[in-house]
């Protein structure tokens, strides 16, 4: 699989072949998004919620996007040798994929990396990102349930609101609930959901202490509450609407592309030269070689 | 000009005649970008080096881009209320502009608010976001001079990897560098930077203590050194590749927003159905709708 994934992500020859033939084998998944800033211990709960899972008989693909580093030009997998006790277990499958570098963007290549983890045939899927930039909270949003964490003091509900992520959690996590400032956090996150008014769904809040395990069942219970009320109507919906924004993006990255090669042929070159001397500003100049 | 960057932003009748006219007004400014995550301080700095500025006699704007948030559907400027201060100073010129919803996407409508600005002539610009996502993080790293904010504790050296700025900061601040840990911070920053193998120009680690303003006089020093480093030579260079940068985006913004209007003709229509039902893949889908 991990060499199917790769194939794919690449998109040498055979890719676009290799992908089909997966997605006529996927079997939908549920699919679980994790995200947190930095810190937060995403992957330490990632590892537990794995358990959990394995416990109950259950199969998990994850897959963990990392923000690309700058030195390496890879992801950073520090993280990653904690899930290690994995490793062996048939029943778990875990990718890394690096945030940036990819063809057509993050938004193309998790999407596609998960059509090959649900032709696998797992019970669930968990992705994990960092969820700040806009491609990372795409992702993490086209999941079915998807878990912000936080931590205790992380922030008031002013800077909660300015990262954005209230609206894309079903669920909230705060992990290192044995830390000060938990009731605090807690108040304002219920204040703030409060006030975001919805109606039929209402988030659950999750103390968790991840790196004793503590406050994972009850994470697990959220989630299954959360599967249970989407029921398959709403999954169905769900993945009809996921499909849509993943066609929206492959199209675009296509287009994109062509539309990048205009500017290497004669008439662009001249006007990228006029751009970059000042003389011309790029937005004229994008309209005059976009043909508006 | 809170009105021009507003039509200009807004993109109806008469923006692109607008933007061009200010375009050929503006005089380049230093453009200084600060970014950090949610907390560090990044306004309060903000607010303290607008001071330093202006008790030098130089003029100075600022774009604020705030993460939009998912209640008001707008920015969210608490903030912001920090810098009334200088609400009544003509030499000050302080905008916020939302991360979200703007057509052609934020990295689009901040360096046209950019250029309006330098239409106005003012010494120094400064940029702020909450820097991780793609975008923000796009458009800070186009600035002349960049600022990286930390906080102690704010992670690890594997943490600040992750995040991705160490390449994009010219310079690195420690705010709040009167709480415990800032040693730790700072010689963890020193030792990731040593790695990168900068030759050039070695960043500058400044710790600062923005509620008081203390660090915000070297902080300046850093800054004009960094300027000084670059030259006249330096910036044009840096000038010439951010208005490249700035053509491929909005082209590639025109070209995709076409693409998508695709989707709504007929042909269009039907394979958006299938790849809803799940009986295409939305890939194969959008090769075929780019016609490749």
């Amino acid at each position: 699989m991990a060499r199917l994934i790769t194939v794919v992500e690449e998109g040498g020859a055979g890719a676009a072949d290799a992908l089909r033939r997966a997605f006529e084998e996927a079997r939908p998944a549920h699919r679980i998004g994790l995200t947190g800033a930095p810190g937060v211990g995403k992957s330490t709960l990632t590892d537990h919620l794995i358990t959990g899972a394995r416990d109950r008989g259950e199969t998990i693909g994850v897959l963990a996007v990392d923000p690309t580093s700058p030195f390496s030009g890879g992801a950073v997998l520090g993280d990653r040798v904690r899930m290690q006790d994995h490793a062996l277990d048939e029943g778990v499958f875990i990718r890394s994929m690096a945030s940036r570098g990819h063809l057509g963007g993050l938004s193309e290549a998790a999407p596609k990396a998960l059509v090959v983890m649900e032709a696998g045939g797992f019970d669930r899927i968990l992705i994990e990102t960092v969820g700040v930039g806009q491609d990372e909270v795409e992702v993490v949003s086209a999941a079915d349930t998807v878990l912000v964490i936080l931590t205790p003091g992380w922030g008031d509900g002013v800077q909660a609101a300015k990262a954005g992520i209230l609206e894309i959690g079903d669920i909230f996590v705060v992990n290192k609930a044995d830390r000060p400032g938990v009731r605090d956090t807690v108040a304002d996150l219920r204040s703030m959901l409060a006030l975001s008014g919805k109606l039929e769904w209402e988030p659950p809040i999750v103390e968790t202490i991840a790196s004793s395990g503590e406050g994972v069942a009850e994470a697990w219970d959220a989630i299954e509450r959360h599967r249970s009320h989407l029921g398959d109507t709403g999954l169905e919906a769900g993945r009809r609407a996921r499909r849509r924004a993943e066609l929206s993006t492959a199209l675009a990255a296509r287009v994109r592309a062509r539309a990048l090669e205009a500017l290497e042929v004669d008439t662009g070159a001249d006007l990228v030269e006029a751009v970059e001397r000042g003389d011309t500003d790029p937005w004229t100049a994008a309209d005059r070689l976009a043909g508006i």
